[in-house]
């Protein structure tokens, strides 16, 4: 069997309806991280995999700070009227609009780790509570400062809104989703009779920003873990509650103060205004009353030991908590992996005991290796490397299962882990398959993509890439776009902390809709329903996400020579320096009045790709040696150079975010930027701090940015050149 | 040709009248690192291994910050009468007292990056200058504040003196050689008579604690880095100055005030008192015109390429600067590893083109092996691993040249050093041979020496171990005595930094003696003279350290799997905490009154003693796989194992010291803590500062390095139990 077959028995193995029925199993109750429910869907993702046959299936607990709204006290926004009377109330909880869409454990709508308080007092309208929001606010003549501030959800990470709207010095927070975010055609059409976001809709969501326990920053939140104090750790601030726009409308239709400008005007039927305050002196009221509680989440981790190299991980994973029933976030990917589980382990058991499987390449291209490789199959069967399925807790307060557990398997996965492979939400539309990954993987992915026929509807191509570079066209390449790797997902820690090359497989929904993300997201809305018979009844969305994870894992797994092309990285870093909307374009000039250039940037990127070309060279003429260990010495190459893009002093001032090339943005997580440490700083620079000090932060971290290229070309050339240099 | 034949022609072929020849050309003048003739000295070591057939080698520049005395304005110590002329004034150099002893090029004695100034006061005696010296001095009733502070030389590191002296507010530092430390039998038998130290003799030496070039901690020293300022580096606080005992004899005649204890008299012919001050109201004037300036000093990297496994790097080191002439330090090294090289070459050259050498072992042990590394010996010939002889610049400055390298290729060097080998001074007495090492090392190091005839002189016994055992017995158990790796060469970064085992070499005299160091450490003495006609005539004992060395190279170059042993990790660590003298005994009962134990960290330690006690077994029993694969794999998790013990976080207050088992010691530099940093942190609460805070400091490090040892033993479990836990 070669690669071509084997790739072929994956494909044709999975089926759209086991992923329905697994779907539907995972979603018939709230499961959310630190209850019964989340034990209990932990339990279930290691039985599915036991029965299946996965080789070794451990649940992996971590004692974690988690947040929880008071179950007898719901979180309340009130107007008041001048005399202090109630004018208005909010809701305390969503409504039930269809069958299954309410369960008795489903939380009450509130914003993770949101300090309990009550606060009173003005109200200032703030967009999207961007950094550019409120500078346009203060142009505007409005501050926020000791204000209560409303913002709609959207466009950047609410955690960063919390974090905006506390530097400008607000003392609480409102968020609602806008109709013109998470209802593009209006209320007319809504769940349940659409994917639209009803009015009494919430969004729910963590605005813990950093990644893991709060607690435990950079070491495993286990039993004998040292615990921060809470005021040493970086827990929101201010209290924040979101609402519905049901809600909402009530709120902005009696605000006071000039017109907000147009492109702050959403999709509700009032005059969107900024305050300071409401009419008729009328004050908010923001009543927060969440609780932190240590508790226990679990991550669920299952292996198939490779035997040939069984050092070397290639992980696909997914988180299983949710919010409320989660049937988009996550469990679309959950029953994905399950299904992806079922086929791998089924095809190992299947070809055992003449175990070809994910080795043909190996074995037919190196024919050296070829007879230590039989030999070594022959003893053992099973795969050529190990695959690592993990099946994360409490991803949606911070990344806290996946983080904690990178925290403690830190050394052998820097040693080990090839590739990361994350599933979350598998499917939130039905326009194009979307990725995001590191730049080794682009690659790969295309390639995956290619292999894997689309969904079977009218608009699509026959082949997944095809609709993608259709749909979604990288500007000025002919190739589909893949976003940067931000911290939106369990890939952040992976990637950002220990360099392990990450990827992240979606189907997607039109980014040209203007939607904030797919309406109904962290709603108590996301249901079983609400995909099975609006997003995906045919789950031929879901299968294409199964197939492209399948097929680029087997890829990773089965070559001889690791998929992995350090000439993207090089493009993808020349790019964004020199590019339309590059660094240099925005930073270039200022820096010059500094004395400050990207010549050693420049110099040492253009090392590196010189070096990433003569070892793609050698990888093409197979002139990387013929014994098993110079397979291993190029593999390994490939697999650290990654590695060396972490610096283990961190970014600047954020000593555990260590990848100098890409990392989440401190402006929006959700974001992955491209040298995030001159964009934090020269944002600062440019917003009030443009001092000496500031400045030699920034020519050190550039040094530092062009030293750690330099070290990534390191691991690329020759290895016995490790005296080289520019 | 199998090991023991090819360690045989190794052995057989090194000639100590080579290695004789080598160091009558190296000290011919003096080689000051960033001089020009430390520049030469950079050319000859490189054309003698381009001579050899060394297969690459390289000057690796790097632009640092170096120290030196004014030539025109020597540093001078005076004793001022209280009308304020001179009664008493230092010699500004030492005396030529035999042929070939002084060159025009010999730098005055000076204390490298001590700052410049001029300062008077009274003078206080404060025996080593050590932390405790200074707690008894303040029981005595003297204050070192404000004071000028006289110390003598010994016991700890010269650097350490001057950051205790300051902390204490000491505003400058005198320090002596005393006879009683490096004159034992008085002054009627001194150089050129014997190897003593003679009246006029004075120890230079470096003050700078951190390691590496002061404006670029934690990167390399390369065109582009960015340098700190100098008042943001750690560069000394106050001035200081070596002096002889001819010099220091008349000032502490002079001196006032209470006798100090007898433990703190030397062997000068005066009472030693502790002052404050001189009497007759003479005052004590300290005059230092060091200067600071950015210089060039070079590195020296040969390699010989494996051709089995070229990405693994046996390394080999030693610095090539020297304070004056430097015979013994780093010369005698020096002359050996030029040694090295030619026989490691030569053999290389001998076996090509049937080239079996270093791979036997792993040719004949491993059936399944054979062929391929055959396969792949025919097609290449020449090492199994690569070979790195590392010559260093700057290491008398604080391990400048060896930092900044290893700063500069810290990936490659994670990714793939086996273990350094380091030979600073190869001989300094004739006693016994003696090796510092990380544990893991201790089996390998044992197996060496057992494997070389010790020098054929009276007392010695056939093989080294043997007269190592003999002499140097480690209490308690029947073992020869390894001390641990502290920061007193280059080995310090490579294992304190990155965890590269790290292992070193030298011939020494008998502790028992007394002495401090060998007499003439870092004087204008260390001749040729004095190591061909007194220490070591027939340079046998250089032999001893050659062979030494070549066959532990071999043994780890050459092993089919490396002879690294967990299990003397695991009882060096046990033996620190339970042991006479360990952690426990000494701060147990302090820490139970705060609710700390050591449980989590006993817990963590049982589960990696028992991890490498069954990767041991299954080494043993050759159950670790039967592919190259499977080889590999096992050498990884062996090689990677000490990897673990690296946080990036680094040791408390010490972000750049990151090894949390072994480092130098903050309060002395040569010696190698176990567990610096509950070392630390318990001498900082019994010295003033047992607070909250302190606490809180101890008992999150014990967390971590309870998470430390688990993460090392992460790397030594079954591959695919990487949810391992105790």
């Amino acid at each position: 069997m070669d690669g071509a077959e084997v790739a072929k028995m994956l494909l044709d193995e999975i089926n759209p309806e086991n992923i329905r029925e697994n779907l539907r199993q995972l979603t018939k109750k709230p499961h959310l991280a630190g209850t019964e429910a989340d034990k209990e869907m932990a339990d279930y993702v290691k039985s599915v995999w036991d029965t299946q046959g996965m080789e070794t299936t451990r649940i992996v607990p971590y004692d974690v700070l988690l947040s929880y709204p008071d179950p007898e006290k719901p979180n309340l926004i009130t107007i008041l009227n001048s005399d202090g009377t109630d004018y208005f109330q909010s809701q305390p909880e969503e409504s039930k609009l269809d069958e299954g869409d309410k369960h008795n454990d489903t939380v009450f709508p509130f914003n993770a780790y949101a300090p309990a308080g009550v606060v009173e007092g003005e109200l200032v309208y703030v967009n999207y509570a961007r950094a550019e929001d409120f500078k346009q606010l203060e142009d505007l003549g409005v501050n926020a400062s000791g204000k209560i501030v409303i913002a709609r959800y959207g466009k950047i990470f609410r955690g960063d809104k919390e974090n905006q709207a506390w530097l400008r010095g607000a003392k609480g927070l409102i968020l609602y989703s806008d109709p013109a975010d998470y209802a593009i055609e209006g209320s007319s059409s809504v769940y349940p009779d659409s994917w639209y976001m009803p009015p009494s809709g919430i969004q729910r969501g963590t605005v813990f920003r950093p990644m893991g326990d709060p607690l435990t920053p950079g070491y495993p939140a286990t039993e004998t873990a040292f615990r921060e104090k809470y005021e040493d750790s970086e827990l929101p601030n201010i209290p924040v509650q979101p609402i519905g726009y049901g809600d909402a409308i009530h709120i902005l239709r009696e605000m006071a103060g000039d017109a907000a400008p147009d492109e702050w005007s959403g999709g509700l039927n009032v005059t969107y205004k900024l305050g300071p305050g409401l009419v008729n002196n009328r004050n908010i009221k923001l009543d927060v009353n969440n609780r932190l509680q240590r508790n226990t989440t679990f991550n669920i981790i299952g292996t198939i030991t490779g035997s040939l190299e069984p050092d070397r991980y290639v992980m696909i994973g997914n988180h299983h908590d949710a919010w409320v029933f989660g049937a988009v976030d996550p469990s679309s990917g959950t029953a994905v992996l399950l299904e992806l589980s079922r086929v791998m382990t089924k095809l190992v058991m299947e070809v055992n005991p003449a175990p070809l499987w994910m080795c043909p390449v190996k074995i037919f291209l190196a024919s050296l290796v070829k007879s230590i490789i039989s030999s070594a199959l022959q003893a053992n069967g099973a795969l050529a490397v190990t695959i690592v399925f993990c099946s994360w807790g409490a991803e949606e307060y911070g990344l806290i299962g996946s983080t904690e557990w990178v925290e403690e398997f830190t050394r052998p996965l820097v040693e080990r882990a090839v590739a990361y492979i994350n599933i979350d939400i598998a499917v939130q539309g039905n326009f194009t398959f979307r990725g995001k990954a590191t730049p080794n993987l682009y690659n790969a992915l295309y390639d995956a993509t290619k292999a894997v026929p689309d969904a079977p509807f009218e608009g699509h191509s026959s082949n997944v890439y095809d609709t993608w570079l259709r749909r979604m066209k990288d500007n000025n390449l002919n190739v589909p776009y893949i976003s940067n790797v931000g911290s939106g997902s369990d890939y952040a820690v992976l990637l950002s902390r220990l360099g392990v090359p990450a990827v992240d497989l979606r189907y997607t929904y039109d980014p040209a809709s203007g939607l904030a993300g797919y309406p109904l997201y962290h709603s108590m809305y996301e249901t079983f329903y609400l995909v099975n018979d609006i997003l995906d009844p045919s789950f031929e969305y879901h299968r294409v996400i199964a197939r492209v994870c399948a097929e680029l894992a087997r890829n990773l797994a089965d070559s001889l020579i690791l998929p992995f092309k350090a000439s993207d990285y090089a493009f993808k870093m020349r790019r964004s320096l020199d590019g339309p909307d590059g660094l240099k374009e925005a930073y270039e000039e200022k820096m010059a009045t500094r004395g400050l250039s990207f010549d050693a940037i420049d110099i040492a990127l253009n090392y590196f790709t010189a070096a990433g070309q003569a070892l793609e060279a050698k990888i093409l003429h197979k002139r990387y040696g013929d014994s098993p260990f110079a397979v291993r010495k190029v593999n390994d190459q490939l697999m650290l150079m990654e590695r060396a893009f972490i610096d283990p002093q961190g970014l600047p001032n954020r000593p555990l975010v260590r990848h100098i090339v890409f990392a989440p943005s401190s402006k929006d997580g959700y974001f992955g930027d491209t040298f995030p440490g001159i964009m934090d700083l020269m944002y600062d620079i440019e917003n009030g701090m443009d001092n000496d000090s500031k400045w030699a932060e920034l020519e050190k971290h550039m040094s530092v940015i062009a030293f750690t290229i330099q070290s990534a070309a390191n691991t690329l050339v020759e290895v016995g050149e490790l005296h080289a240099r520019p």
